[in-house]
């Protein structure tokens, strides 16, 4: 007799780290949140979920179990300690980029994408970084903090130039920032032809995407930091990675989720749904 | 002084049992359910939530008041019995079709309508069920377990053959469950074209509809065993009924609701407006 | 070294009364509340979210800081004593209007809309009122109660007479209040068109907007006393808005914010940007 | 085949009006709550969730079966009308009496045994009141209130004058509720002794109990409208109960349950449990 | 530089299936459950919240890094299937048991601890159980099944006959099953004296304890599935197992947490640090 | 006619900073939490839920009323920045500390207590700490961070020397932290002749006590970042401050209210009582 043992890891991530195409890292640190704080649980509230999920998707009619996935767990960090917590996060990164996995890191808060991308970066000096976020984390500085959920795109800005930036879905900033993002023509609609014109100017080129989940609409994941009302509804998510799949897509990340601020659920299982569509969408090219 | 008491029973569904056009049933079954259990509370909050509501309907511009309905209140199942279970709804769907009234079933989890289509199957050998749902339910099997809310449609399909099973609101299942659809036809877009080419088809025949209260939208309905994301808004389920209201509806059940895991109660709400429009639309021809 | 405090205010709202253009006050009465109480605290739900939120609105291109507005904080009142709260909620919009400001009163139940239009119109004898809500409100009574959230509107319309009120979003009323509202042609579509032609025919008229947050979708704003789905989404809220800006408002309320049915805050925080937008909208003429 | 239907009452409640020696009715009147309103949910989720216990005493070795019960449901009550709904009840407690039953009410807050008592005091002239609650309940007003769930017990005593009030479990009040308190001896302490003086003192008198479940320790039942620290535990109010089992107990009240304000249900749960103490101390004489 | 992983087993449970000498296992099933569902996720909800308790108890003076545990994970069961469940279950046991290591089985419902006794069983003929619980469990049958999780010592009863079974914390019950819990003797007090008298009998013999989390006061342990009020302090539980410490325990189960009932998570912390003082109580000999 | 507005500091304290006697300061800072974040809004929490409660203590028979009190509402930290927001915390003690006023702090987790030490030991050179909590936080580091709510009365020790810190409540910990406390003889039962001895030998020395709300049982206070089972009841609690009321209290911390953790309020109103009755026992000398 069989004795059947349910898997911890994100659904369908059953291959080891050698034989895998892809890797799966938690970095669980929030210390950055401004609002609402939480984030740690992120990735364990995901791969928890994710198993009332389906591994195939109608949408794109593949199936998570045609693509060999390892899921490295959570990072175990001081979470009171930025610098060194970035420092893990980045070695973790490191660690995935070396062995020529495409990476894949679920936040944590949206900080944990600067060390990602400095070690991106030193892999793929022309990396392009397709942000798509409710909020323009541009700023300077947030009550003195430089290094900050919501500095992350302006310390992202300031290593890789100006035009390596895009922005989807903002709808939240302050002024200063949205003249920021005006000046270097960051944001970008999420039409069909904004997306294909960008599309067409990235072709070939290295992109990584840092998605924040409080890009959705708060009705349909209110489980985040910084909830926004107005964002995507979950076929607009959809549109927007059908659009974005000729892109050369080298790694991602899916961040903010703040699982214990919806008892609901439907966060955590919306989140596992949008990784799968975007495992699907990036890595199996 | 008149001593005005609160009714317990579904909004406006005073009538006795004979003098009813149409019967409600809890079947407060949640045995199957995969994900998350508690369907078995879903019967009573839609009662007790029911309060809140109007009974008129400003869509359709009639008013419960004018349908003659009876609360028959919920079955009291052994839960860890299924089959037992089983054979009471049956049971309790015999004595509403015998008495040649129309019934509602509410559940429970999605394999309370297998009972129920059984005995509507006696009455109504041609009947022909539509399927309203976010999960093809028509697997084999899941885990060994043959009668389960997810293989539930399979069964209905057994029982009635090919043809005879339409399916609106898919967005989930295994990759075979998709291929089954697909083979067999089942699966139907919401769009007014489709469905009146539907509607066309089963025109004079009797048609049972099965809804999932998990094809709405999980942020507009978060309380259910399996919350999907990218389901129907309310409009548009106003809209599929408006679509549907030409069939000769025999029968209906509304299943999976689980209010626990919805403190804010919308779930339960808005599945009282759901029956709501569903009586009016389907029971008063 | 400067010791920042926080702000216990609506955000940005630090003028001094005298000094301000607009003039905030909580008016937490719930007593008639007929399905979920708790409005009392919306107006600090309001206040304490709103620090989640950005000051700057994208969609205006305006920000709040370049108007100054004072927060009076909450009245006290004795909750049980229905006559008095709404006195005292009248006396409160006395002292705002007595000094020329530009008054914004948050909710409570919509029954303290009542007493404020019997104030405002003292004032603005010609005022027409804009009631932005998912329910008529327009019964003669609820249970023998005449003066209740359910009737606000018919008793308000007995005090400016026909013609004087508009209403926007209503989907939920008792089959004689559509008749009421159709015979005196109050109900309004949302579309560009009919908003234009009562924007014409209102034009110069004074206008005071009372919006029962309940007229969101309950998916996107849960936490209010009656939710009834089907409602407007954010985006729909801001084009009415836009459609509404050429107007001469003379003040506003938000009302029915019930925040304890909703944990996971995006009620408050959705609130909190609805006020902004109002506030930027309606009071910078 | 026996169609098993579950009851909606009090769990074991299924006497007739006619045929009970108790009867039980809801007052869901929860207008002068001062801190958290909702106990107007509070006897539907006693109901309810009695259906989760036993009907059996293993501390008074006794069965509720053996007591014939009537359940009559809960008043519909106009919220927002103190007055016509404290009428309502009055006229609901007079049914009862003038049928002979003994009584119990469910709350709804406290206020509603106003009401209630001056129905007793015409049946029973010299009855003695015995309050078991964490507050004092003797403030002569409210923010300039009298009639409210915080003056209850001081109209109560204005009624019966001096030495017919007892009061049990107090730990919160203000300064002058106290003076008051002890100028007429009320408080009184909980171990055995003082409970047999008592005993002994009102032998014969007959004797109703307001019971406010905020008695109890908030760890136990969080779910009221004003918790406060400190309280019984369930083996105290057991031992309460025994010590009180001499007296002529000719009706009581159970109040302040707000169930929202507990998603563990555990307060309802405890307050059925509490329910069914009370009905085998004090019915079964 | 080193990477951190967290661990998602039970804390300090790193030791491979071989080198353990205790071996935990979940067993989700819950299919049995008469009131709230739910204890499917019990034993992931203990995992999770084990990393925020400590290894080490003050009250036993010793430290769980001092045993070598192995934490199998969760069995993954076809949760409507009861048989086939019970059978995974039973096959789980018999594999730890033929390899010499100590079980510690995680619910679940209580019904899983029918096929562990089974097993326990073939392996210790002369096992006596004792069974801490809120709960007689002693059913003949419930709405008419008799595989149930208040049925559960009734069948261990059947199996192991009169005098070997000792139950503590027992407060519910039908009148039934107390009668037959004193015919056979089986209810023990939980003071000192009695427990020692039972130690004394038992001395020797080999014990295996069932505990029902519904034993602890709700209070302290709301999320479980039947709550009950009245139970044990975490102080009275920690004497318990200390009056226990001299029995011969060849394992235990640790049952009935539903945690998504209890939003504040603290039963599942309880759970966790009842399972560290249970592991070194009676696994260290 | 006057026009009543709630106040939004703790109840009773209106006080002007300048005619204070006792002032408050809110200290949200939560970076260091190891398990559950959320402490930043513990003292807004606070101030909210206390006006839900009595100004007057029945246990020693004062009144906040008695006591100017002045609020200076909480601290704008940059979170994810440690030593600027201990910096910050120090500046206000330091303003707080010059004025000579009686200064009580509001967390935040338990490493605010290290920058209030600091400037509390400027001024009070021979200081002694009280320290009650339900963790020993003793420990060098944690995951490599030495400034940390788990480490913070070790950086206490290490300033004040051995003798200098007692603690009371201790339940949790590492084996070597247990190990430290026992060598400094630092841990202290909460019995009266333990209590009396350590109030005589610390008699007219200053003495500032810290007070993790975690010490309370979780059953009563569940919204805490780590709740460890087995804690203080209220009563306890009461009994522990009525013994050390002959100390010369020279000023106070309550920390770890983590409210969003607790849908029921009750962690935030015994926090609001605790802080009343500590004003009132150790302001009033």
């Amino acid at each position: 007799m069989n004795l059947p043992i349910m898997e911890q890891t994100f659904i369908s991530a059953k291959a080891s780290f050698a034989e895998a195409k892809a890797v799966i890292l938690g970095c669980p640190y929030d210390g950055s949140a401004t609002f609402r704080p939480g984030a740690r649980f992120g990735p364990s509230a995901i791969r928890k979920t994710s198993w009332g999920i389906e591994t195939y998707s109608p949408y794109q009619e593949s199936d998570l179990t045609q693509i060999k996935i390892h899921d490295m767990g959570d990072l175990e960090l001081p979470l009171g300690e930025k610098k060194t917590s970035l420092s893990l996060i980045q070695e973790g990164a490191r660690r995935i980029l070396s062995a020529k996995k495409f990476p894949i890191f679920l936040g944590g808060d949206h900080l944990i994408t600067l060390p990602i991308i400095e070690e991106i970066h030193r892999v793929y000096p022309d990396v392009h970084v397709l942000h798509i976020d409710a909020h323009t984390d541009l700023r300077e500085e947030y009550l003195g903090e430089t290094l900050n959920h919501s500095t992350v795109m302006k310390k992202v800005l300031d290593l890789l130039s100006k035009g390596r930036l895009s922005q989807v879905g903002i709808r939240s900033g302050a002024q200063e920032e949205f003249a920021l993002a005006e000046k270097i023509g960051s944001i970008l609609f999420s039409d069909p032809k904004s997306l294909r014109r960008m599309v067409n100017r990235l072709k070939n080129r290295p992109v990584y995407i840092s998605l924040d989940l409080d890009v959705m609409d708060p009705g349909l994941l209110p489980g985040v930091g910084t909830p926004e009302p107005g964002g995507f509804t979950f076929q607009e998510i959809l549109s927007l990675f059908k659009g974005l799949q000729p892109l050369r897509v080298i790694g991602f990340d899916l961040v903010e989720l703040t699982p214990d601020y919806d008892p609901s659920q439907i966060s955590s299982v919306t989140a596992s749904v949008i990784l799968r569509e975007m495992i699907l969408a990036f890595c199996s090219r």
